[in-house]
């Protein structure tokens, strides 16, 4: 199992359009996201995300937070923790919190997380990104499952 | 890639009655419905819908609305751009809104994406459907990605 | 088709905690759920759930509810009828009520599907589970799609 994590924040006209740009600075958005709900296989290996194909299915963890309401802050983050026999991802997004404290859950809950299924931790991967809202934001962290068949080979 | 454009309303004694009962007169009642964001590889098809598999899994992007407050106007739309290199798709619904309000709204949204992505639209398609609720009503406007595995063959 | 039905409930110190222990609890923590929506196929059969491969992608039914209310009484029930030509599944979850109505609820909405479809119900399969919270419950019930790529062979 090959994953990669992105991140990405913008504005737009609309949510869905915000949401939409924000995807698109993520390098994610010509796909069609399945939201999946957030282990990883043995041996699972990170890479950087590779170009893929427009309007192929892709299953992901998403974290994401969309406002309308100028100066406020919103965070979306990922925690990924890899151990021998499996990997466990938390996805996390709060409002107005500090982009610490965001990032801070999110490993407290991977790590929680993996003591209960007695999996020791050898990576951890925090993704996080912050956003102050202008007019509409919105921000992504995600964690991307790859495989051959959505990735443009070149 | 082949997309069927899909809409239905209905009314039920629950929430989730009137949502099945508007999927089966949309004609995708009888399969298992995995929702996806919002793209079209190039070349996409516009079909009429074929005869689904009961049963299978079906990807799909759907724009619901349900409400039960006897006499609200509730409206569900799906707009599609088709351009040389991939195309979008935007769902839109709304509640006591103008009907051609909400179409304007998916049709501006879908415009706006495309030109996001420097695409030229060749081909401009708006689904929407419009009810006016008596007891418990849902409307909902789908497109339907469709592949050899989930079609009946005659 | 084969399927399996589970049901789970747990506490945890945060709600993403708390709903992934109520998934171990059930059997389906080690895996990555899809949401579906909510139909068999014919000749569907149903089986205790096997050991899952870890990190795996697994379509699923799921109904679940959280709370951090103590004393809040969490309920989550699916209610499966398999008929001859196809089968129906319906998830109810509900706060506070009494854990019979919802097994009620569900039962007459699945009824409900069938008869719609003029398909007369040969099995009548009702999974629900109720939790009284302490600190951060959850509640979850579930209906998986069982194949050989997710399963553990011995």
């Amino acid at each position: 199992m090959k994953i990669a994590i992105v991140s990405g924040k913008a504005e737009g006209p609309t949510k869905l359009n915000s949401f939409d740009n924000a995807l698109l600075e993520a390098g994610i958005g010509d796909v069609n996201l399945i939201k999946v709900s957030s282990m990883l296989e043995k041996d699972t290996e990170l890479e950087l995300l590779p170009e893929l194909k427009p309007g192929t299915m892709v299953n992901c963890v998403l974290a994401t937070l969309s406002s309308n309401k100028k100066g406020d802050i919103i965070s979306a983050s990922v925690a990924i923790a890899i151990g021998d026999s499996l990997g466990c991802v938390v996805e996390n997004s709060k409002i107005n919190e500090s982009p610490e404290n965001v990032k801070k859950e999110a490993e407290e809950m991977v790590r929680y997380m993996m003591s209960k299924r007695g999996e020791k931790i050898h990576d951890l991967i925090i993704e996080e990104v912050n956003h102050v809202v202008e007019d509409f934001g919105t921000v992504v962290a995600s964690v991307v499952y790859l495989n051959e068949n959505i990735i443009i080979n070149k």
